[in-house]
């Protein structure tokens, strides 16, 4: 889809109204001392679920006045179809272990998909205060050391790489067993990091994100953000995977064939 | 050792001096895209072995002027003896990994300790902007969400506790298998954030650290901030462990015996 630069911004301008409601939500519920105490008079009461949840209402309540002909995909209240070919993409806690944890790398992920799928991106840290984002031209991180271009690692041979995925464990056996077939190999193999792994990847600081299961809210954003900044994102079979699935993140195409060739050879 | 207010008022300035110096330091390295460049030029630039040893020799000339009778031990240029019975333990960046991969999960870990152990510590993490200490009767955090009291979980069994290890082989195959008879029985385990998961057990956020192979210098800040915060670090026996080793760090004595029990049950 062609657009025109002025709703370019606008959609740009929308993202980043989202990311802000969604930092102020998430922050109200994150570390707070009184949850356990709450927790305890209302046996039901999960602080993940409720900012979750009020995230994606504040997000989904700025798409409603800014933006009404845009559908909606969210993850907790589902699918609103749009008219004007344009899909929001909205995930308002990813890393919702991370996030009951204590851990700053779980994240909100935001994008924009029109019929060939994510056209622009953005994972934002609320407690860092750190937003990547990427499309229409443009790569930048926007966090505690100031503003600045996103770019990928130049290529490198897998044993120099460093490569990450949430859980050692890494989805079923068989999936598991692929992914033990590439991190044996690369240099360093880090766990744990949620989203923000693949802001890392954007921000050029590690080579490789291997990731199964995962859902197009968890990646929509994450593939506009990495592709900006001049890497590369696919399913396990080098295709282009915004539905999810089985992601192979890469910094370049060169690491990305040659963690596809190792995932593909058992 | 009993300390005059005075002096614990000094130690304390001190270490704050300490770590805004390190902060200073190991920022002037983190992320910086210039450093994959120069790696190619010089083959032996080390971004994290600069930022190492620059933040721990300006931490050792504060040091120098200001607690000259203090005793130091740090990971980079080894002891020096002091008269006052005090030793200041650096570890200028926990996680080199971490800070290798650009993760904002490594930190600065600075502590005193007699001849009874530490006595106060401090866990910083620079990118965030945040830091942990405990001693002298309190604990603290101070971050992107202002001051506040750490205070470590109350008691809960281990099928609802959070544990925390920075790699899931954690140390030999002897360790490993001892992590595994504790690992499955609780309710989450996730990896890879270095000192910072001691930081979330003094925080309230999650129960359990465990791991193998550290150092005094990984340990005492550590120690410091969670007993302050009501927490307790032993070794796999039970019994204090400054100097390192294997290490269970525990929200309160409930979750630290159950996990002992398991890790001894091999």
């Amino acid at each position: 889809m062609n657009l025109s630069l002025d709703v370019a911004a606008d959609l740009r301008a929308t993202a980043h109204e989202l990311a802000d409601a969604a930092r102020a939500a998430t922050l109200l519920h994150f570390r707070r001392a009184g949850l356990s105490a709450e927790t305890k008079e209302t046996e039901r009461f999960d602080p993940v679920t409720v900012a979750d949840r009020l995230s994606e209402q504040r997000m989904r309540a700025i798409l409603a006045r800014r933006r009404p002909q845009d559908g909606i995909l969210g993850e907790e209240f589902g699918t609103v179809e749009g008219t004007s070919g344009l899909t929001w993409v909205l995930d308002p806690i990813d890393g919702t272990r991370g996030y009951l944890s204590g851990t700053p790398t779980w994240g909100v992920l935001i994008s924009v998909a029109d019929a060939t799928g994510p056209i622009y991106g953005l994972i934002d840290q609320p407690y860092i205060g750190e937003r990547f984002e990427g499309g229409f031209g443009q790569a930048t991180v926007n966090g505690p050391m100031g503003r600045a271009a996103l770019k990928t690692r130049a290529p490198r041979p897998l044993s120099e790489a460093i490569l990450f995925s949430t859980f050692p464990e890494v989805g079923t056996p068989e999936e598991g067993a692929a992914f033990r077939r590439v991190a044996p190999k690369a240099k360093l193999v880090r766990y744990g990091t949620d989203c923000y792994a693949y802001a890392l990847i954007a921000a050029g600081q590690i080579d490789l994100v291997i990731e199964a299961g995962l859902q197009a809210y968890d990646v929509q954003a994450p593939i506009a953000v990495i592709e900006a900044a001049g890497g590369i994102v696919t399913d396990w079979q080098g295709r282009p995977c915004p539905q999810g699935g089985r992601v192979l993140a890469a910094a370049n195409r060169d690491i990305h064939a040659e963690a596809l060739a190792l995932l593909n050879a058992g």
